[in-house]
């Protein structure tokens, strides 16, 4: 039965007629079924729709509904309880839909980021709840949507806000693309407008205004030259990232623009404090009105914790930084230490050629499940 | 009876229950009737009602309508003929309406550009209908939509295209606003999207793309240091300019951008060919592509044809050089050498806080009704 938070509007009625997903199929074919069903941020529903009906067929798991987010969580008693989670929406398609199988490869909007993850968690979910009698650990699986737009909808904020002992757990693990490796920690991420004044004016008699755009050359200029730092935590290099993602200026074709603003996306390390970011942009572009727009703090990768390090060590590989910024740090203000672990090549996401590979689907299902069902407890 | 030009749309029906103009009125109170009817471009509509409405009130004027713009001309064989011209449209509002008397000032929308210009052309239909039978030649008076926006639209334009014949004449004056001096030919304008490419990535990787909005910090510096030409034609100085009117970049806010337009705006002494000027632009950016999107030519400001100099001489002030672009230029195409002549400071056009002179309309209407009803004959 769907719960409706406080403060959070009532999820829509399920559509009963959505499209099953089968999860006996093999993880790639499960993948493919996933890619081809649309889900840009915002356009989750039928996808939510048919995770939900196929979790709710699945034995000993508690499922919830919020919004078009899905969590299923298994009620053992365990003294250890171990979050899965992945996001179920995608960047708009770029002519990559769709899916479409190469080789050893599967292509299409999502297989990267994160559709191969969540077919995974779903696989997993099935192995779990069939074998729920021996897991030494609760686990529970939580789908959420709106993971790649404005962070006031994103599904597990929202969750973290409303209920969040639905996210209560020892451990997280984010199936976000990592290689099939284990990403540690995450950049934090922030947004802010640099705002460029001018004044306004004919552009026959250009002289007597002041041209905002002409002056964002000096703010665009000195992006360009700008250096990011690389900060090493617990021996992981975090490289970080300062862009411009948008520029808007512009009245008419015969007005000099009286603004102009560039709006940059900082990626920072997690040893920097949200304030510290800000802090940090504000001091590279000081003669200028600087607005933060969005921020979220990172996630320390904590490796020297027991549970973070009993799971690396369980998968056998060497821990990376994560770069991107992933919900790890929503689990990490939630008191919840947390991994990225996921099939996919980071660096294919938001990519028009995202694919993932057949064989890491695979394996690291494989991987996750032995970890899964054979794992021993920490407590 | 409107007759619909071939290829050009059908004339709306005229609403009859246009809001009438008092033609009788001073040229104040009816300047501030014009700019208390809106008429942003593409809206002008209501407008044009208004003003077919009271030429055709007139005696003695051959009244004609194409799409929202009115032409009335008299017909006594006389062996010159002077065009008198203004647009209807304004830009957009800048929190600027209604109309506000403030002193001898007449604050509002359009009140300079160009509704003063449009209410002594107005006031100076009347007149010559009055008086028709003592002009030494005909009169034509083009009251027409569109001319703030692209040129396709521009009502002049569509009459010259479809129905040149109602634009002929020996002389044609613009009542675009030169604080009531004369304003002689114009100069050429051309707009253009130079595009600065890059390589798509996802912000927490920047390197494995290229920033096009950091790049394009080259382009608006290169236009920050541009020192425009002044040339000098007929003892006037043209001064160019060279004007970034539109900067669009921009992705999503995680996604590094793989092109930055930048649409420049120049305007070009009318000794420059359009196919020139384009050659001036491609030269200052010969790294980038330059795409063309609008070019009009000048006009020359003929100040050695005979009819020019005549008007010139006869209302006794010193020609200065028109920096706008205006529809002299079509003019010119068509053949009819014209001059700019009307109320309002043209450094003020286009800027919300924008007036007109009282003393100075009363003082235009009056000169070019001295002009027009005395005027003796070149031919």
């Amino acid at each position: 039965m769907v719960d409706a938070p406080r403060g959070h509007p009532a999820p829509q009625t399920r559509r009963r007629s959505a499209v099953p997903l089968d999860l006996a199929a093999d993880v790639v074919a499960l993948t493919e079924a996933l890619v081809d069903m649309p889900s840009e941020s915002g356009a989750e529903g039928p996808l939510a729709d048919a995770v939900e009906e196929a979790l709710r067929a699945l034995p000993g798991l508690e499922v919830e509904r919020v919004g078009n987010s899905v969590v299923a969580r298994t009620d053992l008693g365990r003294p250890e309880r171990v979050v899965l989670a992945g996001h179920l929406d995608t960047v708009p398609a770029a002519d990559n839909l769709p899916a479409r199988r190469d080789g050893e490869r599967l292509y299409g909007l999502g297989a990267c980021d994160m559709k191969g993850g969540v077919a995974v968690a779903l696989k997993l979910a099935a192995a779990a709840a069939e074998a729920r009698g021996s897991l030494t650990r609760d686990v529970t699986f939580a789908f959420y949507e709106c993971e790649e737009i404005a962070g006031d909808r994103n599904g597990l904020a929202v969750i973290a806000a409303h209920r969040p002992q639905l996210l209560d757990g020892d451990l997280a693990l984010l199936l976000e693309p990592s290689g099939g490796g284990v990403e540690a920690g995450c950049q934090g991420f922030l947004l802010a407008d640099i705002v460029v004044p001018g004044r306004r004016a004919h552009t026959a008699r250009a002289w007597m205004g002041s041209n905002a755009a002409h002056l964002a050359g000096e703010v665009l200029t000195r992006l360009h030259a700008h250096v990011p730092e690389r900060i090493t935590i617990d021996g992981l290099e975090y490289r970080e990232g300062l862009n411009a993602v948008a520029v808007r200026a512009g009245v008419s074709s015969n007005v000099v623009p009286d603004e102009c603003v560039v709006t940059v996306n900082l990626r920072f390390a997690p040893s920097r404090s949200p304030e510290e970011a800000e802090a940090y942009v504000r001091g590279l572009f000081p003669e200028y009105e600087v607005r933060v727009t969005e921020v979220e703090p990172g996630a320390l990768p904590g490796l020297d914790r027991a549970m973070t390090a009993g799971l690396v060590k369980a998968l056998g590989v060497e821990p990376r930084p994560k770069l991107g910024w992933t919900d790890v740090a929503r689990f990490a203000s939630l008191g919840v230490p947390g991994l990225n672990c996921g099939p996919g090549d980071p660096q294919l996401a938001h990519t028009p050629g995202e694919f993932v590979s057949m064989a890491e689907l695979r394996e690291c299902e494989e991987r996750l499940r032995g970890w899964l069902l054979s794992q021993e407890s920490a407590a």
